[in-house]
């Protein structure tokens, strides 16, 4: 299953998996059942990939809001597929180019997959590859065209590719057309509170009484701003300093950690 | 009639009809009445075509939901009418480039028809040829002129023309001006659930006594789907593996069926 | 009169009156009075061009519904004028130039038109010339004041010449301020029943007891889709083919016919 | 008056002034009261930049419907102050140009003009000169910010200016700001029946007993139309032709004069 | 006081001021307390940069109707100053440029002004500085950047900058943001009827009789109008010519002052 | 604590702290309990990031009215971190760039900072730098794109970075996605009559009599328009000029206070 999977993973820091690594930096924990059923799925488009003789090119898109673990999850079904063909594309390598050159940079990645038996593209943050921004909105129609057509481009006979999208933006990819282009969507979501608690306990940083305050405290959270505000509670909760607190040696303070919840999530939410 | 014309079709995948073959790798089975009446009209356009003397160009517009067939028919078409000169201008082969080498692209391949006794010409995804996005609206004005204009120019003396278009963006073209540049439309519909149920019949994927159950909950799906919810749904679903169905030593899960159609079809359509 | 003018034309496909022939390649029969009465005032137009000493530049536009034989109108006032420089100016001949080069091309014309003492410049399709789509609206600017700049620039002394346009979108012109550039305005206008059934008659497709019908179920057509129902109709409606019925050795199946109407008319009028 | 100092004007078609009188081609006939307090007031202005100390810079608008007279009356203006540089600047010899060239064109012009102790700057048509069309609108901004502070820029010592503009869009140069960069602005009407009918006196096409019903049927029509309903009714009206008329061997048919009226002011005015 | 100051200024038309004094050619009379307070609260502005240790940069903004006398006033407090660096950026200077050209010498001026202990920089129609136009609207947005950076830059360490920035669309400013940019804001207004009194006193163009009638009439003028108006009436208002109404031998005709009242006033204001 | 903090700064000017410096050259005052808060959260997450080993980049945005003292507050942030690298980036130095080179210079800096075992980049004026304007509104995608994915890029292993933004357009911001892209978000306030009475207090210009008064004026205005006001009101308030009052030798008139505020404040807050 996902975490039994997930367990397997040696801690791979090499060339071919590392940019893959980079989008997992926290190991991957029990997000809960409904993180689970959407990597199960996705693994089972990794077999159909895997076998299909009829229809080499799959597409499968994972949209969700911000931090909730999209990323992570698309690098995770990457690393776990084998395949000998895995690649990221990600605005992150992409800074300041123009979009000629992104497209240029996109397309050659799907050339080299279409070389490679079995190959797995993981288009990370379409809304950053594309520029997106809701004022106007911007965005690139160059790299949406490009994006579109690669989408719907069968690659050449005896290859197949499985082309796994992320998004938080999923009502503007809709809009673009670009949703349509996926043969399936799995919706990645937030934290409900028992999944967060089961979180917390993993992580050992409360006093075992004030574990069910804290975890009330968080429902319907990502991964990523729980993560956040356990690292800012921590600073300044014990006289050894975080350290103590990860060391095991200390506990967080629950008031502090309540003081801080309200910086992170009562202005933002 | 249709099917058996299609019967017909050596397993062409020589040169010219290559790009052509490249649109139906699935071959073509019967999709039902309305698909059969269109392919029909269109063969009496071609034949028009090949004994005209008065009006040496012909268009006609396939449009139609995405996946509903429109591309594997007019590539049907085209192989059909053994005209010497039949070419698909897709932009799949013009990925990245400016529009102005769009432009001259297009161009390029009416001029080498102009040069054909009888040529066919397929504009294959019109939308994405002029790259349309509906925010906005952006597309290219450029190539949208040139496409109005080549719909409009009148072949050289002796040599007659079928331009066959394609279009999931019926509405958009409509308020470009481009349908009415078209001398006929066709529209290529989803498949009815009589429809679907004879494909799946013809695909041999389900036990007996669960064909009824599947054919039901199929209606109104593009042929594309259909597809793509077989190849999902035999992954996992017997110990043989997907591979099993297909060689017909098993059959799909009924129940794994609609869990899969709920993934594909709930959330999208 | 029109029809008479028009059968004095010598079918010159000579040098000159090439492009202009170009728009009237089914030849011209009788589409009534309308059509009639406009190329008479048209005509008076050319003789007062080629006597006036005071106003050495008229201007008139042909609006209409796409296909209602504009261009081909224009073309024959060129050619009955008997002018010693008559010049079509069409998107045709210009696909893919940018904007200035359509321009010194259009102004080239103009130049050319100056040093003859009487000349006929045709600016066919505005709405093409100056690239206009619905959406947005857009249009080329620089053609556009180009083209402002020269319906109002006086030739050089002794020089006359008159401007015909074609447009189908004239609305838009209107709001462009081009149409208040012309000195007068003729609305070319689709084909009504009466005038319909003379086309026919004249063509001699229909067996006599189908006429009428044929006719009642083509009122307000213009007179290319009349064309085009016909050719597509003779398709498939007799044994000995459409050249049969062509050669008045058969006639078109009426229920073929309304069949094709259907077709051709009911999804897109 | 307006109409003596016309008569006064030599048939000078020398270089200097050219370009003006290409503006006034039919000469200049007396078009009533309202124009004539326009050009008293306009000549006026004229003397007091020839006798002005203090405010080198004077600047008049003419505005009015297309084809009242503006440009011709700018041009006796600018004729008749016998200023050692009078200049007009217009879209007609600018065709095609850039904008950063236009602009260099009408910065030289103003330089050329700060040279000489007394000038005149016609900006005929400023809406073509700034490129407008209502679509959008669009304009070039760049030529708009260069008459803005052209309009306001004092010349060098002991030079004095006079600028004219001449505009059919008052609106749009009001929402411009260009309107109220002028010190002044005149309206030029079309012709009331009344002057009208002076002005078909002068001509003397009519038989006498025609020219009251026709200068009743042209009530608030601008000159430019009068003179070209004359000379289309003059065409066909008399077996001798138009020049007959022309003669005065021959009147226009009453008739024929309300039938083109028809085709020249119902359908646009 | 105002006057005074102003009264002191020696005609000085050197190098270094000549700029500065083609803002006021008319010379400076009394417009009245309103724009007196203004030019003394100016003044402190100035004195404040002079002793100031703390707060090296000082930013003012004059903003009021065209022709209300805001340029006039900043160059008047400019030369009055005697800083050693006393510059205006204005458009007039720069026609045509490009924006990053008009961006790069902006700056310099400022560079320049960084290296003097003592500056003034007056920004002159900021409006037309970053070409402003209603419609659209359009406008620089690298110069407004421009600006928006240099009104918040701190000079370098013992170099002490006012900068005075007129307008007439202070609107316009206020939603770019470059008004809040300025600490101070001064509204310099229209002349109301005893302010314009006290200026048709000092210019002594009118017989005793006609002055209160004449002052009546042009409440709520700007400076420059009333300038405007002065000039045109004395245009023909005398046989001896406007010369003799400004060497005092004869006087405005009222009539015709409050004719030409209607002309200037009237349509626009 | 806040205050205690800034006292311990040495007067550095040196070359690493010294455009640092330059965003508090007034030094630094209490402005009360709000604005200390903010510091010593601030302060928790530098000791965050020094001790981190799990989320190797932390971001944090201080937004709030212009002038309440954010650049000066991240400015200090930066100088009592102690940090090896502490760089601001900044629109003044950037005046005129493209956004190719400002993109290039701001990932420049990024990019040293990942060299660094530990560091703090402030994005000061975020508006400013992604040339944003209430207009349209217009901004620089470029720049907004790579910010967007700079907020996101985790560091090099054992590389840890603190991001602080200021921004007094935190609305804008909010809609272009850049606000969620922090981790926190503080406001900065006006300040409060309380927290401004004190600043008087401390800056010790009125006389006792008149404090009362003055505080009583001037509640909710940022901390740069006291400053501002206090500059203006000392000037002209005392025989020795405003010297005299900075050396205690004199106060400011209460009644010249009163009525420079309103310049300041009644017509733009
Ligand atoms: N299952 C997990 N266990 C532990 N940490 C996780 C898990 N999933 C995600 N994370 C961590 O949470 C953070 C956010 O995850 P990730 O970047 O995958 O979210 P995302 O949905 O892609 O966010 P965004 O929309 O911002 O791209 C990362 O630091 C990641 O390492
Ligand atoms: N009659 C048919 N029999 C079998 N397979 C078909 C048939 N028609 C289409 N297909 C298959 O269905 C898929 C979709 O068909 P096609 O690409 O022609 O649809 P489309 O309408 O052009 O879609 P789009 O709007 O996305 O371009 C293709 O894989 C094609 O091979
Ligand atoms: N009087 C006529 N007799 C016979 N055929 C005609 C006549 N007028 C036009 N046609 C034919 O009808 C077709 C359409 O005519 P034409 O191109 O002139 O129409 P149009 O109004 O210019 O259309 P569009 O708006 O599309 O430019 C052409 O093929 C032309 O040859
Ligand atoms: N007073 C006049 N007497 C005779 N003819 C005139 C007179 N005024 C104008 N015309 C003629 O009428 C026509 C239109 O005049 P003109 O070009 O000056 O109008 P306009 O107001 O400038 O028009 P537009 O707005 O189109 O530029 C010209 O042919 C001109 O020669
Ligand atoms: N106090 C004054 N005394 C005499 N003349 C003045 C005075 N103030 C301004 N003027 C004159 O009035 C005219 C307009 O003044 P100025 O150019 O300063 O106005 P402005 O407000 O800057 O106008 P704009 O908004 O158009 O730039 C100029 O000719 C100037 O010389
Ligand atoms: N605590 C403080 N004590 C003294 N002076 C201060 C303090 N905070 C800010 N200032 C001064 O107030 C002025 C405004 O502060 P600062 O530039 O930090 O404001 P800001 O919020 O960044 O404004 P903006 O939004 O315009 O960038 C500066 O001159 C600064 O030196
Ligand atoms: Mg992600
Ligand atoms: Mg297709
Ligand atoms: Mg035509
Ligand atoms: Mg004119
Ligand atoms: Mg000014
Ligand atoms: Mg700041």
């Amino acid at each position: 299953d996902f975490l039994n999977a997930l367990h397997e993973i040696p801690p791979a820091f090499g060339a071919s998996t590392d940019d893959l690594e980079r989008c997992r930096l926290n190991g991957i924990v029990d997000c809960g059942d409904r993180h689970k059923r959407i990597y199960e799925r996705a693994m089972l488009l990794v077999e159909q990939v895997r076998v299909s003789k009829g229809s080499p090119l799959v597409t499968c898109l994972l949209e969700g809001p911000s931090g909730s673990g999209k990323s992570a999850m698309a690098a995770t079904i990457g690393i776990n597929s084998d395949f000998p063909y895995v690649k990221i594309i990600s605005a992150e390598t992409m800074i300041g180019l123009s979009e000629g050159s992104k497209c240029a940079q996109i397309v050659k990645v799907f050339e080299d997959a279409y070389r490679s038996q079995l190959s797995i593209i993981i288009l990370d943050d379409i809304e950053r590859l594309i520029e997106y921004v809701a004022i106007g909105p911007r965005f690139s129609n160059l790299i949406s065209q490009t994006l579109l057509v690669l989408l719907k481009r069968v690659p050449p006979k005896g290859k197949n590719l499985l082309v796994i999208g992320t998004t938080s933006e999923v009502g503007f990819l809709e809009s673009l057309g670009i949703c349509d282009a996926f043969a399936v969507t799995y919706h990645v979501p937030k934290l409900r509170q028992a999944d967060a608690r089961k979180v917390l306990e993993h992580l050992n940083v409360f006093a075992d009484h004030d574990i069910d305050a804290a975890a009330e405290a968080i429902d319907d959270l990502p991964i990523k701003k729980i993560y956040m505000l356990i690292e800012m509670a921590a600073q300044g909760s014990h006289a050894g300093g975080a350290e103590a607190i990860y060391a095991g040696e200390g506990k967080i303070n629950i008031n502090r950690f309540f003081d801080i919840l309200g910086d992170v999530v009562s202005l933002r939410v």
